[in-house]
Order: structure tokens, then C-alpha cells, then sequence
């Protein structure tokens, strides 16, 4: 990977760089409304009734929820998670360090990861765009069905033990042999760049909805001279595993007045970042041992993410859930948006659903507010949530669900 | 319901007509592309290659697939199903009978059908919207979540006996008692319209998704006065259960040149309308016994249907699938498209994927030809699928799934 010295600095004008380098290779992916989650979520609050449920369904008389939630969909990405963004940026970044690109140069030693996840298939596959070789490092207990798709993407599968120093081991004998460029799956410049213009996109893409009209009673006739119409999102909610999309999306936020909420798993410890992030000294947890079903959060914070999240304060804060609630939110996710995603994506809709922290936290931003009073228009809260990814075996997801009913048959 | 004496005409007018009365209540759902699976069925014809499949991801030098798939994503619809099209036009064609609407009308009486599924909850909703009484006549053996989901949209639920004659014994009752008026699932001109609408936007999306380029190589520089360009759909295959979705989704089609094909499960004689429509009387095969996994496909034909479907050709012909068949197509929905479905809706990309008799009817449309040597552009076919519903409990998939696994080991 490009040494981070020579990234472009981590600013918003720099993600909006990135965003230019990828265009032609990743999905704008969509931004889905709910009107039934976002009254699940409105009800929480007082005086945030039932707003756009099911009973506002059918057209008529639909009251505005207080609470509106946007999906950015990056399970409809390639390879089926944001990691194509970060992925494809990195590849880009290397074409232009002098000696790289072109005929003899160091492009055809390849580029390395160790990864058993999305950033295995989404480095596999930007490298093969560019024809590029690339060598993925796999615990040689991964899955077989990843195993085959990571090979499926045209990558040379190198496999390792299973802990983290057995994967860097291995890595490092990769890069001696072959020459092969590291490209680290979230704790580098250029993948938090390229990671981050997803936050872009999801800014945009409400603007537009919110102009165009239509959901959440938004537009439509008779509305006009309202303070804060069409403002966009007030916050974003992102799933943060070893921090690079992130502190991407809080970079593409710099300054727009969005709050950036971090969202982790509590499980055995997996909220390492809001740990570090609410202690007296701010350091960031290095290590992280979890089994928490949101697979794609076991990591511990980055280095270079945590810069952002931390010491630059672009992060807000952070909020956890139990894995029971990621169950919960998941379900939700499939029953009423029918959409497929993991359960590492569903981490900020429970929080939004059922963190108790959250909760107080939307309280005091909009709790109370009785819209027939107020002018009504554009109050309330526009909630942005990632849906980092889609990438989870129908087998799992039924011992998923198994494993749920039987919690609550006991409880 | 209407007398089906005063229900407008079944034409494509009268569709565009319903279109205009249920727009208000109704999404206009979006239409997906997938070049993976395209590619997939692409791969079933002579010289029709990888083109778009995973092999063309990445931006660069992508060759368009022969075949294209188009879908209609009615699991995004209101209900979760197309149902909620032709039940909203039902009410809205009654509204326009005399001393039916407004005070003091026989709406007051309310409407009544039997169904435990998909139509169950569109009526249900249909009339709330309306503030008209629903009552909704369903087996006592029903799941759970289906009855408090009926229930949540505000309708009485009435238990019956299982069989169609109990059923109806029961309906008859309710209509006697309450003086409220039968919505039949399908057999009914108005359902016919109302469920056709989903055809025409079908139609419409496809053209300007063509025009505006993007999916499948369409569009971009370079290209002009080629024949064929923007031609919209060729062909669309939807479900068959009772037929009013494909009666209506034929109308929507008269005379525009586009083919329109039935596709039913083969499981246990659920294929009646294959089986009708093939045989040398063409008679319509009254009842069905079947229990494959396709639920919403376990009816037979309807008379109305029927009359525009055979008697009127509107239907080009019917394929039917085995329901191991439908469990892959449905698992490669989940896997590429990341999106909810249920077993019936992946009925049509079972027959695009695995049947041998459309495959013969690919090769006799499209097979064979070069596109490196003729003109390329506007060529091979492009083929809309309807995924007619995304209802399916998190249960149920898991046990679908688990079967398959244990069917593969078997063989």
C-alpha cells in the first residue's frame, strides 16, 4: 500500500478526491426509507407517536414521524459490502506512486491482505479489474463457501492459523517472497478515504429525496417559508469494527453540522472504541477478543481511524448494543424493508431502536416538541443508518433465529 | 364486491385507468438488475458467455450479457406484495357505485374475504385506509403471525374449517350476518386491473432505465443509430397462482409486441394452467392439491383470468419448475441480490435459470448469434421477471434452506 506519509490529507475535500477515483468502478448504492421503523423509533419519545406505522399506511391522512430514518443500503455494493469503496481507492492511490503503474512496474508483484471477511473480496476484486495479482491470507479454518468466493474473485488463496500473529506471520512471508504490496483492510489513509464516500453519497442522496418529495411526507403542495426544510440528515449512525469507514463517513461529515455516531457490539467486550472513547485518558484499546454475532466488529479501533474519531473529536460518541438486540433489529430488518443484510449492519438500527443511552439522547433532542403546536415543517430528526453489508450464509442466519426463539421462550 | 358486469373492460386502457385511481396509495416499486445473474442465464445459450458475471465486475471492459433480467420488486410493495394493487382497486371501483360511498352508504357494512394470506392483509389495509370494516375469514390452523398481522391492520378476523368448503360456508355466513361485500382474492375484473397496473410501470421503468444507461452497458458514448436501442422489455414471466397478477400483467402488455409467460411449480399438479393451457380442450383445471413450497401458488386458475390468459392468448405459454429448482433460484435472490422473497416469487428466475423447455425457447430466440460480428448493440434479449412478494417467516426459510442442504447431500 501507498506508505500513508503520501495519502492526501484526511479531510472532507479529500474523500470528495476519492469519490472522483472510484466513480466508474463501485455502485452509488440506494437510500431506502422505512416508514414502519422509523415509527417503531419515534415511539420512543414523548409525544412521538405512531407518526408514519402501520397505521399512517395507505396514503391517507399519514402523520410525519418524528423520527425519520435513511438507509444507505452498501449491502447492495459490490461484493456486497462498503469495502469495495476502500478497496478500489487503495488500488487507485498505488496507480499513481511513481514506479507502480505501467509496463514493468511494481503492479505485477501484486497486492496482499489477510482477511477471512469483505475486504478479502473486495481487494480480490479491484485487483482483478486492474488485472492486477492478488494474494488473500486466510485462516485455514474460514468458511468454505468465503474460501470459494475469494478464489471466485480470481485471488491466490495463501492460508494461515487462525490468530493474529499467525495471519501477520504469513503476510509477511507473502510480501518477502513476492514482493506483493500490503493494502490493510481499515488502518490506512487511503482505505478511510475511500471508505468514506459513502457518507458523501448518503448526504446527497437524501437532499435529494427530501427536495424530490415524498417520503416522510416530505414536498407536496402548500409548504413553503418553513425554517429548516430540506436540511438533510441530522445524524448518521455507522457501525465501527476497526474504524476506517467510520472515521471516513465522519470526515465526509466535516463541518456539514452532522452528527457522526459510532455503534458497536457489547458482547465480550466488542465496544472496545466506546470504551476508550468515554475513559479519562481517550487511549484506544488495542486488542479485542469477542465472539459477538456482529462478526464483522470483532476488531479493535485503528490507529489511523482513531486519529479522526478521537483525537480530532469528529466522532460524537458512542453507543452499544447486546447481541439480543442486534437480533431483534435484524429481524426487523428482513420482515419489513425485505432486504438481506448481516448482523454487523443491523448494530446501528438497534441502537437507534432499543440503546436506553440513545434513547435519553433523543429525548432531550426532540422529545416533547408537539408539532401541532410548532410550525411542524421539518421538525424532528433525520437519523442516517449504515447498512455497512449484506454478506451472511442463510445456514447462519437460521441458527440465528433459532437461537432467538429459544431466548425468548426462555426469558 | 362490484358486479363484475359493470367493471370496466379488460384492456390496456382500462389498466392505465386503474393505474390513475390506486396511484395514491400504492409505491411505484423499483426494478433491479443483477448482471451476475444475468450472466448466469446468459451462460445457458450458445455463445452467450460470461458477459456481465462476476468476471465483468469492476467497471473495465464489461461485455454485455445476452440475456438481461429486469425485476419488479412487488416485495417492496405495500403488504410486502402486489396484493395491495388490486385490493386498494377494489375498493376505489366500489367507492363508484351507486349509494355505496358516503353517508350513510353500504360501506358502512364493510367487505369480507377469505384468504390467509397476501390478499388477506392488502384488504385489511385497503379498507382501513378507508376507514371501511374488513372482516377476513381464515382457517383456525393459520400461523400466528400471520393472524396478528391481519389483526394489526385493523381487520376482524373470523376462524373457519380448513377446506375451500368450509371456508366459503363461513364467508357466506359473514355476508348474511353483516351484509358485507366479497372481495374475492383474484376471480374479479378489478383485481385483474389493479394487479395489472404493476405491468405498466414495469414497462415504463424499463425504457427509462435503458434510456438513462448504466445497467447492462446501455447507454454511454459512442453509440448511435444503432437498431433495436431503448427497446424496452421483450418478454416478462410472472407467477401463477390464481392468475389475476398474470391476467393483469398480460393486459398491461396487449399490443405493445412484449411476450408474456406464465410459470407455476411442477410440485404435485400445482402447474394446472400449464397443464390447461396445454392440453388439446384447454379447459381450465378447477381445482389443485398441492403443497410445494411456492404457498402463494397453490390455487387454481381463476375463470377471469382464464378468459384473458387462454381464451384470449394473451399468455404466450407457460413453464413450471420442481420445487428443489424454486429453493436455488430463491438462495441466489438472497446470496447476489440481497434481497427478501419469497418461495413463490422466485418461481419465474427457477424456470429463466433451470428450465429445460424455456432454455430451448432461449436458444431458438437468441442462440447462436455473435454479437463480435454483427452490430452488437441492442442485441439478445431482455426479460422481466416479477418477484411477486417478499412474505416468508425467518422460520420458514430457515427449514427451506436446511432441507436443501440435506437434498444436495442425498444425491
Amino acid at each position: 500500500m501507498a506508505d500513508p506519509s503520501t495519502s492526501p490529507p484526511l479531510t472532507r475535500a479529500s474523500v470528495q478526491e476519492a469519490r472522483e477515483l472510484i466513480r466508474p468502478f463501485v455502485h452509488q448504492t440506494p437510500v431506502m426509507t422505512s416508514s414502519s421503523l422509523s415509527a417503531l423509533v419515534s415511539e420512543r419519545i414523548t409525544g412521538g407517536g405512531g407518526g408514519g406505522g402501520k397505521g399512517g399506511e395507505g396514503g391517507t391522512k399519514k402523520k410525519r414521524p418524528k423520527v425519520r430514518l435513511w438507509f444507505k443500503c452498501e449491502n447492495f455494493q459490490k461484493v456486497g459490502a462498503f469495502k469495495a469503496r476502500g478497496a478500489f481507492h487503495a488500488i487507485e492511490r498505488l496507480k499513481k506512486e511513481p514506479g507502480w503503474w505501467g509496463e514493468g512496474g511494481k503492479w505485477e508483484r501484486g497486492v496482499v491482505t489477510h482477511s477471512s471477511g469483505n475486504h478479502a473480496q473486495a481487494l480480490a476484486l479491484a485487483a482483478r479489474a486492474n488485472n492486477i495479482p492478488a494474494h488473500i491470507v486466510m485462516p485455514s479454518i474460514s468458511a468454505a463457501p468465503k474460501i470459494a468466493a475469494t478464489k471466485g474473485y480470481g485471488a491466490r488463496v495463501v492460508f494461515s492459523g487462525s490468530t493474529s500473529v499467525e495471519r501477520e506471520a504469513v503476510t509477511a512471508q507473502v510480501v518477502r517472497d513476492t514482493g506483493a504490496r500490503l493494502v490493510p483492510p481499515y488502518d490506512h489513509p487511503d482505505i478511510i478515504l475511500g471508505q468514506g464516500t459513502l457518507g458523501l453519497e448518503f448526504q446527497e442522496q437524501v437532499e435529494g429525496m427530501m427536495r424530490e418529495g415524498g417520503a416522510y411526507g416530505f414536498g407536496g403542495g402548500g409548504r413553503k417559508g418553513k425554517k429548516k426544510r430540506n436540511k438533510g440528515l441530522d445524524v448518521i449512525l455507522a457501525p465501527c469494527g476497526g474504524g476506517g469507514m467510520l472515521s471516513g463517513v465522519a470526515l465526509s461529515c466535516a463541518d456539514t453540522g452532522i452528527l457522526v455516531f459510532g455503534t458497536e457490539p457489547s458482547f465480550q467486550g466488542a465496544d472496545d472504541a466506546k470504551r476508550a472513547y468515554q475513559s479519562p485518558e481517550g487511549a484506544r484499546i488495542p486488542a479485542v477478543s469477542s465472539l459477538t454475532i456482529a462478526d464483522g466488529l470483532r476488531t479493535p479501533v485503528g490507529a489511523h481511524p482513531w486519529s479522526v474519531i478521537y483525537e480530532r473529536r469528529l466522532v460524537a460518541g458512542f453507543y452499544s448494543v447486546t447481541d439480543a438486540q442486534i437480533r431483534r433489529a435484524l429481524r426487523l430488518v428482513y420482515e419489513r424493508m425485505k432486504i438481506v443484510v448481516e448482523p454487523s449492519a443491523a448494530v446501528p438500527l438497534a441502537v437507534a431502536l432499543y440503546d436506553g443511552e440513545f434513547g435519553e439522547w433523543l429525548e432531550r433532542e426532540v422529545g416533547g416538541d408537539d408539532e401541532e403546536e410548532g410550525d411542524g415543517e421539518g421538525e424532528g430528526l433525520d437519523v442516517g443508518i449504515v447498512f455497512s453489508g449484506g454478506n451472511v450464509s442463510l445456514e447462519a442466519l437460521g441458527k440465528l433465529f433459532a437461537e432467538e426463539e429459544e431466548e425468548e421462550e426462555g426469558s
